[in-house]
Formats: C-alpha cells, structure tokens, sequence
C-alpha cells in the first residue's frame, strides 16, 4: 500500500514520540487530513518555536520563559528550602497539590546505571555546587520518584550533601528529607504491594 | 503555575489531537523541550505540508499523492468490482491482508443521524452515480463496519443502488454483497457478545 509521502512523513513524525505506536501514528496522520490547514500551520509553528521561546532557569534548570524562572524571582516564596524533583513535568504536579512555598531543583533525569546515565549526566552537580554556595538553605526535600531510580538517586544527592556539610567550616544545619510514601487516597489495603505497606507503616504518625 | 507560552501552545495543539488526553499532551509537550531542534522543524514541515502535498482521487475519494489515484489508475486491478468503505484507513487495513484486487470508494464517514451526517454529506451520492455511470461494475462489496452506523449505511446504499438499477433500461448483472461478520480469528465462543454469535452462525458455510 502507497501511502502519500507527505503523509507518511508525518505519520513517523508521530511515531517518534513517546507511548505512540504505529497505529495512532497512523490515525492521527489520517485525522489531520481532515483538519483545516490553519490548524496544521499552527500546530507546525508551534513546534519549531518550542525551544526557541524557553530557556532552563540556570539556579534551578526548571523550564522557563525567562532565567531565572518565576518560581526562583519570586520573593514571596521560601529561597531556603528546596525540593528536588526529576523532571520539570513533577514541578507542575508539586505547584498544582498547592501545598509547597519553597524553590526548585530539577534533575532531568535519574541516576540509572542501566542506561549508562550517572549523576554527571543529570544536574547533580549543579545541585551541590547551590547547596554549597548558600549557607542560608534549611532543607531540601527530595521529591525524586519512589522507584528503584529514584531511590537511589535521592541516596547519592544525600551522601553527597552529607559529605560537603561534614567539611565546610561554617556550622549549617541543613536538614535533609525524602517525600512521605505510603497508600495514595482513595487506595485499598487489600490492593496494595508489599513495599507499599511495608513504606506506610515505616511513615507511620502518632494522632 | 505559569508554564512557558510556547509549550502550553505545543500541548494546546496536541490537546486537539483525538485520543490524545491534558496529560499526555502535556508529557508530550515537555519531553519535545529535549529533542533537537532539527526534529521540531522536520515534525513542523511535515505537518504544514501534509495537505499541500495530498489529493482526495476525484474517482474512489482515498487519499492520494495523484488524481486518479494509484489504485484507480493500475490497469491489473479488477476495476469492475468496488469494495465500499468508511475511510482512507481501512482501505490500508483492507490492502494489508493482499486479499482484494478490485478498487476502492472511501465514504469518509457514515450516516449518522444522531451526530446530523446525512447520505449528502459523505460520499455517497459520488458512489450511486459512479455505479450508474459504468455499466460493466459487477459487483459492489460493502465493507462498513458492523456497527449500528455502519449497517444502516450499508443498508442505505444497497437500497439506492437497487432502485438504480431498476430503473436502468441496461439489463445489467450487479451482485450487491456485505463483508462477511462472525468470530474473528483466535476469538473464544465463550466471550463472543450475542450479535457476534448470531451473524456467524448466520454466515455459516458448509465445508
């Protein structure tokens, strides 16, 4: 079967994207032969000025329009206290629950010695390079996800933190935490994994 | 929480998409941030040129780089026969199989009162004077899909089909049939639905 090359092309264009396979590759490419052309030059520009009309915030590597981003020149939130997170998309998930004041640190990415990405390849080092030039940070709450990666990665970012407080001179009580895990509302005892107990009990609080 | 406008504008886009929910135009808008941006311009080409570069053949209405379309215009093909569908992808799924050698009508659609989509409005009336204006069409196999939409516009055609034919002094031969329904291959009896079982014991053949 022929398919027009201007349609093909679109339809690998899609299919190069994440959790699109080949069929709604393809229903979406026929879907848009229906679309008027306004909308296709619309979505079209729209991409190739994706990355020309936003930058990373160089304090927190968050994804912005301007550097530093809102969050890190907004005065009216806690500079002291920073969560960690693995990628821009978790910041969305923090800001939208409303219920955190403080500033960011954006990873893009975990440590996952399986697909040969180490801390120099996310922005580790950009972390401790903040923590250690700002005396004044109280706490960093690591907010990475509680997978095998995330785990891990929250483990080395508080080893490294260790380390660099144990050394500098200046006596900071820098307190270092992990998010609560635990049963997510409107979860079934009954449902949940082992680790996932295992975690809730260990969270566990006095009334 | 403020998101840069280029990337709300991306997800925006891809939010029009069907199939495509907030949640993964927006996964999809943030994961592009990383691709390079020679990927953003081809995707973006792509998408601006797909209806430039794409003709519906004025004879079976599928989508084409060429009028009449490569189908219409292979002299190998039985062009006496016409296999009726709802649209462009299941001319695709039909060519898969490599079962069919005659031509094709794309409906692009199905008459569907309840969504204000009448016989005009796909089409159907191009079919009626196709088959009227072409003596030597033997057979038209009406390949819709079984649902309610599907068999009503079937339904329809055959009846408008029949009248025509009726009313033509040529004493002409045409064979109106339906794509056979039953259980699928490596379905179970056991969790077919009624209507299933009922056509298929229906279209039963004899060994």
């Amino acid at each position: 079967m022929k398919l027009p090359k201007a349609l093909s092309r679109v339809i690998e264009e899609f299919e190069k994207l994440p959790g699109v396979g080949p069929k709604s590759a393809q229903r979406l490419g026929f879907y848009l032969l229906h679309v008027p052309q306004s909308q296709l030059d619309s979505f079209g520009e729209a991409l190739s000025e994706l990355k020309k009309n936003t930058v990373l915030c160089s304090t927190c590597h968050n994804v912005g329009e301007e550097d530093p981003c809102w969050i890190c020149s907004d005065e009216s939130r806690d500079q002291e206290m920073i969560c960690v997170v693995e990628d821009a998309l978790d910041v969305l998930a923090v800001e939208r629950s409303g219920t955190y004041k403080g500033v960011y640190h954006v990873l893009h990415g975990v440590i996952d010695p399986m697909s040969n990405i180490g801390p120099d390849d996310i922005y580790v080092p950009q972390l401790v390079k903040r923590v250690g030039n700002n005396p004044k940070i109280r706490e960093i709450i690591l907010a990475t996800n509680p997978t095998m990666e995330g785990e891990a990665t929250a483990m080395y970012i508080v080893q490294k933190l260790k380390t660099q407080s144990t050394n500098s001179p200046t006596d900071s009580q820098l307190i270092l935490t992990r998010i609560g895990r635990g049963l997510p509302i409107g979860a079934d005892l009954e449902y949940a994994d082992e680790t996932t107990i295992h975690r809730a009990m260990e969270g566990r609080r006095e009334f």
